[in-house]
């Protein structure tokens, strides 16, 4: 039988590869009907380039036109026939409004059977933007709503109605022409109008609310932009189809679908996990402590990004702090094991991605003359996971989608 | 449809009632085979006195003889025939010996047709004792295990070898009757072996374990109790049958059956829950966030006891707290609530025994000015739950068992 650690790194191994851009963007244009018109493709945003790369090997010559921006630095060479562009980020700049004007006009004057391939990624907002108002207004707006302390729904709220592409209007744009969106998500719980402002997303808010907040923190608008602000955002599109990849949700999807492979029934709890790493590692310990018993093999499943607030000064990281306070619990728990891994390949300031604990964990320390609570109150997680083989290290993975937290009952 | 609240104020309810020692006695009882030979009762614990009472109820003339071994102030009165006893807790004195001789004479002389009903609650290390070694030479020895640091298990594997009736020895005692052994349990986990020392469950400590602990703390012993501490106690018991009951997984047992009647979903997590507060709420809210969109109504069932680090002066308890944390994740996820309850009615130093939110109180708060994460950070949740119609109140309900914590989310 395979060990316990053996399924764990499988699991790892899995759902990493699964949320890769190349892997996740080739899976999703699997989906994609064909086509017998043009294709063109605009990938937006830091992944853009990577992504834009994946979809050029899958379709190559059917992209008949296309354009990639990216931040600076993130273009890595040619792809094909695609114009690649860099600009600002996280503050737009003159070749954001330059990029994304020569996107438009590729997918200007399209039809009906031809379609538009939108590859977006984290940082879309600042990459992707074209003002319906001067540059400089747009700006002084943006400060002004930065200093009054407004939320970012609010800011988002007036900054779709200046912009050319924001607030689905990108998708407007493309008419009739169908856009076929792939957005690879590292923000947790996808909320599909708030990535990159949703250029291909219907906008929920109103222009009401709009012009209640430019109220609400005295903003001055110039003429045109106070007329802009009572036009309203697309509230439904008809043209648009979206696949949401490379999500944390992905991520424990693929981590479910490994486990089952290997025997366990898995049990997926939440993909937007927020609390104190030390609390999800024990809470997954009392999932174990009761699940023990069951006569079939268990994983239990979470995605998220869990905080860490510092009381020692020791190393780690918020995965090696899940696992290890996970420890105590599962002592004797034989066949039982929780792990947490950062999916970029990194947790905190160490060199591993996180970290695994199983049933003898507790013992093998103390024996060491090592004391878990001592540990997890010196956040030094990183060197009493050392102590127990306990480090999962991947390198620099290529993806960035929160991270995977799991228990595994093994029967 | 019936409301969420009133879905969750049934689900309360239903498992406080399942939970009172009257209830759980009567459940077990049923399950317990009938007998054409003499019934002898023993009950011992704080909850002895109704445990006994209710066996009574139900059994009533069916019961040959028996006694009852209860804390002082504990006892409410004659019950049939049964000898009442009271006795020193948390230390055992002069009486808790008479009364513990008696119940062994009791169950002296039976025959295999004969049963004896062992009622099992809190407090039963102290009041169900008769030492091998004299008195004196037994308090000195546990308070020479109290000095020198040693934990409560290996004080038990002492423990147990000095004792008449512990580490399952009552039950070897009983024979050739047969034990029906109904534990009404308040200790997280349930350790059988570890409820007033396990009178009628075979011992998993081992002789050698017991000498190590004698010289690892150099006890200072009488060469008769050296000789006890070489005497093995029973590894396996033939003659005893064990009912746990009332314990905080039967609450959540309970809480599962009766979500299920009303349409859910049941999920159990665990009975033994014990990280902060506050993040089990946070986790349930997550919970929430990634199965609102299920097309059936779940039930997320959690008990144990959390704790509570205080930081600010305000009023609450652990149960609110959780439900309170939960209410900034449920914000607007129609049908969707969360509440957590002390299973004896109350919860810190309030009137409340606990706490219930649901997807509209986080506004509902907002607009009376009240910021759910101040309040946290001051420990307020009672006040700000008073204004949300979300305190729970069932006053004192005759049963303990910890907390229960669910999420309900409704379609």
């Amino acid at each position: 039988m395979q060990s316990v650690r053996e399924d764990a790194d499988y699991i790892i191994a899995e759902a990493l590869k699964a949320s890769l851009p190349d892997t996740a963007v080739k899976k999703a244009l699997k989906e994609i009907p064909e086509s017998n018109g043009k294709t063109v493709l605009i990938a937006v945003g830091k992944a853009a380039w990577q992504m834009a790369q994946a979809a050029w090997d899958e379709l190559g010559n059917d992209i008949s036109c296309g354009a990639v921006v990216t931040k600076y630095g993130h273009s890595k060479g040619k792809i094909g026939n695609l114009e690649i562009y860099e600009a600002g980020h996280p503050v737009s700049d003159d070749n954001t409004y330059i990029a994304t004007s020569r996107c438009l006009e590729l997918v200007s004057d399209l039809k009906k059977q031809d379609r538009v391939l939108f590859l977006l990624s984290g940082g879309g907002s600042a990459l992707f933007e074209v003002p319906r108002v001067s540059p400089e207004e747009n700006q002084s707006i943006t400060k002004q709503l930065l200093a009054s302390g407004a939320d970012i729904v609010e800011i988002n709220t007036i900054r779709k109605r200046l912009s050319k592409v924001k607030g689905g209007r990108f998708a407007l744009l493309c008419k009739p022409a169908h856009v076929f969106t792939i957005v690879l998500s590292d923000i947790i719980g996808d909320p599909l109008d708030m990535i990159a402002s949703g250029p291909a997303y219907p906008d929920s808010s109103t222009t009401q609310q709009a012009l209640k907040i430019a109220d609400k923190y005295n903003l001055i608008l110039s003429e045109e932009a106070v007329k802009l602000l009572k036009e309203d955002t697309p509230k439904e599109l008809d043209n648009v189809t979206t696949y949401v990849t490379g999500s944390v949700k992905q991520l424990c999807v693929s981590a479910s679908e490994s486990a089952e492979k290997l025997g366990y029934s898995p049990m997926f709890l939440t993909a937007c996990l927020s609390c104190e790493a030390r609390e999800a590692g024990s809470m997954l310990a009392s999932i174990a402590k009761d699940h023990f018993y069951s006569n079939k093999s268990l994983a239990f499943i979470m995605g998220g990004e869990t905080v860490v607030h510092l009381t020692g000064k020791g190393k780690g990281g918020r995965n090696q702090e899940i696992a290890l306070s996970a420890a105590i619990g599962l002592n004797g728990l034989k066949n039982c094991a929780v792990f947490s891994v950062g999916s970029d390949g990194t947790d905190g300031p160490t060199d591993a991605a996180g970290g695994y604990i199983d049933s003898n964990t507790f013992e093998n320390l103390k024996e060491k003359g090592i004391d878990i609570s001592a540990v997890l109150k010196d956040n030094d997680a990183y060197n009493a996971l050392k102590q127990s083989n306990g480090l999962i290290i991947t390198g620099p993975t290529g993806t960035n989608v929160n991270d995977l937290s799991v228990l595994l009952i093994k029967k």
